[in-house]
């Protein structure tokens, strides 16, 4: 029987502008590296054959080095992203031409579970692509240029996307590299080309760090939850 | 010279379905109730001339303790509030028959600063309603029953509300009460009578505590920033 060949990319290339200084992906969560944990789920995740880790230039050796340290075995590689978040997606996608199936995260969500990647997993299956998502519990307006609010959207058909986000290999190949524009989300890549993009549960406390206050945050869930 | 009459609605009366049990006006924040941080905010707030709080039913009592033991002078009102937000919202605005302006604000909401309050009265002042809000910074999805998207919105555009929501009277009385449905944005049923709002500058750690972890979140942003 052959099985299909699950490949991951680890998109942790990202500056953290909003981080007043601070590299999120080296900030300690729990005591270790927001990176570490990311990388470490991946690692004990059985869904998932081979990482590719994407980081920052100057973080490469750092990174390197961590993987050593923990003896991450399924860690391909560690490679530099370029300017935009696509192109780390971009160098990854290129290291993983051998997989079946590809599941994309940020870096800067650690808080992510093997539990999370392998129903992300499950619900690509279905059609080839899936994205964790939660319903928006915000009530969205949509404004024009002055503000001025044009809509209240119906919050039931609402929902925010979050990573993992998990595509069929020729699919997710296909819509990169994007044509231009700066893209912060694969599936909407997916989408337009036609592709059905399914939705599957993913988690409030899946929280993306883009603020010092989220560091904050994501340590208190940490140490309530553990992972 | 003749200045506008402001009153206040502090909407305390929700169940926090979400809260495992914990009543969350009453838990502590910096070591008092929540609904005591915001009362307080809304108080030493010098464009604030009136304040209605709506609590549950269960609650009236512990509210009139809080108010007596702060000698807060511009409660002029502790009422029960009905099933849904917006019966509580309602049973408010009959106590703010002669103001001119009404600011409406969650209790869920504690980090509320009176600046924040301020500059939403002078944002509704220039076409008689304003609401505080954030762009919104998760990609938002519309998908339909299957959770298959349908449409990935245009982040530039979109907007996440909060509290406070400022309105002059005869605007927001003509709004209520509401048709049949559930409420949980006073904007929304002005936006429906024709009239303009404008969203304001709120703020990203403007919570609204929903859950036990939103309530860690509160405490530490509390800390931070103090209120």
């Amino acid at each position: 029987m052959v099985t299909d060949k699950v490949g991951a990319i680890i998109a942790a290339a990202g500056r953290g502008e909003r981080m007043g200084g601070v590299d999120k992906m080296l900030a300690l969560l729990g005591g270790k590296p927001v990176l570490a944990r990311v990388i470490a789920t991946f690692e004990g995740c059985k869904a998932i054959d081979q990482i590719v880790v994407v980081v920052s230039q100057e973080n490469v050796e750092q990174a390197k080095k961590l993987i050593d340290e923990h003896k991450w075995s399924k860690v391909t590689e560690v490679c530099p992203g370029g300017e935009l978040r696509q192109d780390s997606v971009a160098a990854g996608l290129k290291r993983l031409e051998d997989c079946d199936w590809v599941v994309i995260h940020d870096g800067a969500r650690p808080l992510v579970t093997a539990d999370l990647i392998e129903r992300g997993l499950k619900a690509a299956k279905e059609g080839g692509a899936a994205v964790a998502a939660v319903p928006v519990v915000d009530t969205i307006k949509i404004a024009d240029d002055n503000q001025i609010v044009r809509q209240t959207l119906m919050r039931d058909w609402l929902w925010a996307a979050q990573t993992p986000q998990v595509f069929r290999f020729d699919i997710i190949a296909k819509a990169y590299p994007p044509a231009e524009g700066e893209v912060t989300d694969d599936a909407t890549l997916v989408e337009r080309l036609g592709y059905q993009v399914k939705l599957y549960s993913g988690a409030y406390d899946n929280i993306k760090i883009t603020t010092p206050d989220d560091l904050i945050l994501a340590e208190v869930l940490y140490r309530k939850y553990g992972r």
